[in-house]
């Protein structure tokens, strides 16, 4: 199936932003990319799938640590280069076990706090292999 | 005031991403890029500072259409290469009068559906010289 809709890949350069939050608690989870694979794939199959800058590939999130995200919603804004992912979110969203990625505040004075909740260690989540 | 923590500006290129939420319902509203000035701007005056990418200069949200962002909070996340903003917006934060920029879903079949709220049309925020 090819989606009739298409975020606008050329100029973002290929990758288009995706802000993920939790589709009942409305929480940001992260921020990643999205190619136009990757947004097919998500779409397509209702797992969600992002591209890797690091590892220049696909990322079907969750493949190694089993933390999974099934596709609710998606959105687009009105530049056509990011998408908003509803998802229901199997354990920590990242890869350091927190539930969300922003899981510090940055005070007025530029000090750093932990505020959010730690699932699992990244030894419990990956078993030493990351 | 210089701020103790900077996020990895280097990595990102001189800019990182900036998520906005509204502080109250947790809405995401917008995404933008944040350079180092306006980021110790955001966090000293209180007022939200992005970077316009297309302008090539500081974009103090608000300047030209008066929907100014208040900062309640922001946090980073694990990277250090994104930002989420929690804040008090006035009015529409899109610049096409709807409240959120993500005013569309995307359904499984590619098709766009309008489901955010229009507060008001660009010709009345802007006044016909956009």
């Amino acid at each position: 199936m090819t989606p009739q809709f298409s975020p606008d890949f050329e100029k973002a350069d290929g990758l288009v932003s995706a802000i993920t939050v939790d589709a009942e608690t409305g929480e940001v989870l992260m921020l990643a990319y999205m190619n136009e694979e990757s947004f097919s794939l998500t779409l397509s199959t209702g797992r969600v799938h992002y591209f890797s800058r690091s590892r220049n590939q696909i990322w079907k999130k969750g493949e190694s640590s089993g933390n999974m995200q099934e596709l609710v919603e998606m959105r687009v804004d009105c530049d056509l280069d990011a998408l908003l992912l509803r998802v229901c979110q199997t354990g920590p969203a990242c890869h350091e076990g927190y539930r969300s990625c922003f899981f510090r505040s940055v005070a007025p004075d530029g000090t750093l706090k932990v505020i959010g909740e730690r699932l699992l260690t990244p030894e419990e989540m990956y078993g030493g292999k990351k």
